[in-house]
């Protein structure tokens, strides 16, 4: 594929932005990161991060500033209906699926600056190169706002490529409520984003979406760019060890019920399972209660979250199963009863051979240090897998941190993710 | 020692209650159990139990009925600066000092009908049961009500005794206060239970406290009393272990500091470390939480109480070394911190053997089936053991259940623990 001037579509022509030997094409990083800190300042937090809650004032103020650009930028925007945001640059084919390229505006209350938000002005730097360039694409090229990828005010999250995928329904999404009881569809129709068209997958040559890591691998292991493959799978289990309250003082090792008996063994053979799938397997044990807790009284209850993740589906659904065997055994074992109760379940994804291969050659071809990797996080890329061709491009931040104010990432990372998102979509046959 | 009649003192002389060969004098169980139900009655909760915290309108008008139930009994009634209530059956000796028969009347806000209230009620049947005999000891007998055993609306608990024995002064007491703000000089006041006496141990012969065992031993072993040698020293420790918060997903397990990985191996460590000191020590972990506590997010931090209980000294400090050294060092192989807080220290307390021995000869002259025990839970008794021959007598309750609406005791039990103290007060020399 190749880009030309649009301005005169027969100047370019025989001059390819994007084929060996000519100058690879470039995005204005500058550009890029003043455009990512006039967006981090709607919704700003004391602290240096953002809060843009989906469907706020804030949200509306970022997604207004979004069109506005896309508009300057010679984009025809469209609105869906759960408020998702196409901006389409026309192809030299109007006929042509477009190439999506996006991620989300909306942030977390603690959010940082740059988590979806660099996916999505990634998407319209892309474009506003490619103005300056005055190149024509093959392709149309659309930057896409998801809307509701955190679900932090109404869950579930990665909602607005959920409906568009076909995963959710538009009135199960619609009739989501925040904590205030107030629903999606009022603020959509509120904030001026409950568009006209219907929110439904179309044709696409494919999607990428270009996002921090918000992990430290890349960091540490000295990389610029993440070719990610696809997406983890992960459950969450909820486990309820039952046993019986009693007087810490009075009461005989020997006639108690101790569910923290049973979880005592339990959470080391947890660990010993996951570190056997060493080391794409992930064990996080991110709630422990007991009840009533007091210092002085046996708890009759014993609460543990358990988030296990794995890329393969057949070793994850044997860690369930391993686990769901050792709480029997140890709960048997100190006379104490259970439950599990699955809260998450999502399979494994795996990208688009195709669209991971025209990352790699991009990121290669820019000379960027890269490695191939499995997104711990979910993202909207994991819906739009299951009906466009699909990949992620993975930047470091500092430290692996997200979803905090702390979150940071350099410049130069983020124009390197951005050059190989230009270049991915202009390398496409 | 004998025990003869009062109205006129020559009669009974060579007629001695308690002594070999002549008839057991017993108390009147009915009458025991009837005092229990209509104290029961006053701040009587749905469900069965009894609210009585201390220095409510509750305790004060079940410190009032307690109060007219002594005068009708012919007592002499003294109250302290605390509240303590002191019952004086005058012996044959006016100078002697007294033998003291008390516990608590006030209760936990979830209280039974027999915690405290029970070893209360004990003293004063035996004192009706030896007006009934016409009896005269040579030793005054004192009936007490020891002040806020809970200390469950005024921390700490065991006020009364502590003031008493000189472990607490009175001002440190008097200024206590409810979560509410109010203090206990001041309720005391409002009750009409600050006393004019001072609060000060004086020479007494013995003390004895009947009390159920708010534990399943004696019912597990098949015993009607215990005969209660001491009380169990108790530590509480609060552990803080201190990792990094990071994302579930995206953070390999090797780049994690994960407080969880310390608390695997920690909690198997302590359980095995007391289970080389079984049977006597205990070991109780009531409160366990993480924060800040989401599936996805591996705790920055996890915090775990521990209550660990040994009748030696030495077994109980070998105990917290040994949890102090685990810490140490899983923490260190998990790369996290940690900090240890000493919430309570309690040494552990050896029971007068004379008193011992007087329980451990009345239990068998009246043929009860018994055991020796150390008490589990600390009482009044653990501060009067500092300044006077003390001792205790258990007898069990159901299923072991204290602190509760559904505490129960058996009519034939109390009154076999209540002959015991009649009988153990009438063999002193």
């Amino acid at each position: 594929m190749t880009a030309r001037g649009t301005d005169d579509p027969a100047k370019g022509r025989d001059q390819p932005l994007a084929t060996v030997g000519n100058p690879l094409p470039r995005v204005n990083g500058t550009r890029l990161w003043q455009s990512l800190m006039t967006m981090a300042q709607i919704g700003a937090t004391p602290g240096g991060g953002s809060n843009r809650l989906a469907l706020t004032d804030a949200d509306r103020t970022g997604r207004d500033l979004f069109v506005k650009w896309c508009q300057e930028a010679g984009c025809k925007v469209r609105i869906d209906a759960i408020g998702n945001i196409f901006a389409r640059r026309h192809g030299r084919l109007a006929s042509s699926p477009p190439i999506l390229m996006g991620s989300h505006l909306d942030t977390q209350a603690t959010g940082g600056w740059f988590d979806g938000v660099y996916g999505v002005l990634a998407a319209l730097e892309v474009i506003r190169s490619l103005n300056d360039a005055d190149a024509q694409t093959d392709y149309p090229l659309e930057a896409v706002v998801w809307t509701n990828e955190e679900g932090a005010r109404f869950p579930p999250a990665m909602m607005g490529s959920a409906v568009w995928a076909g995963v959710q329904s538009i009135e199960f999404a619609h009739s989501r409520t925040d904590k205030d009881g107030i629903r999606v569809d009022d603020e959509l129709r509120r904030i001026g984003y409950l568009g006209e068209f219907s929110c439904k997958a179309y044709p696409a040559r494919a999607a990428f979406e270009v996002h921090i890591e918000q992990g430290p691998v890349l960091e540490l292991a000295g990389k610029q760019i993440g070719v990610v493959t696809g997406i983890q799978g992960v459950r969450w289990l909820e486990i309820n060890i039952n046993g019986e309250s009693c007087h810490a003082g009075t009461t005989p090792m020997d006639a108690r019920r101790d569910p923290i008996r049973a979880l005592a063994k339990l959470i080391p053979d947890f660990f010993e399972a996951v570190d056997q799938c060493k080391p794409l397997a992930r064990l996080t044990i991110g709630r422990l209660t007991t009840s009533p807790g007091a210092f002085n009284t046996v708890p009759s209850t014993a609460t543990l979250t358990v988030d296990v993740r794995h890329p393969d589906m057949t070793v994850l659904d044997h860690l369930v199963r391993t686990f769901e065997d050792r709480l029997e055994v140890n709960c048997k074992l100190h006379g104490v009863g259970f439950s599990i109760h699955t809260e998450l379940k999502c399979s494994p994804v795996g990208f688009s051979v195709e669209c991971i291969a025209a990352i790699d050659r991009a990121a290669t071809r820019y000379g960027y240090a890269k490695m191939h990797m499995i997104s711990g996080a979910a993202h909207d890329s994991m819906h739009l897998a299951g009906v466009v061709p699909t990949a992620m491009i993975f930047v470091p931040c500092e430290g692996g941190i997200s979803h905090n104010a702390a979150e940071r990432a350099r410049p130069e990372d983020l124009e390197a993710g951005c050059n190989v998102l230009l270049g991915t979509a202009l390398s496409l046959p």
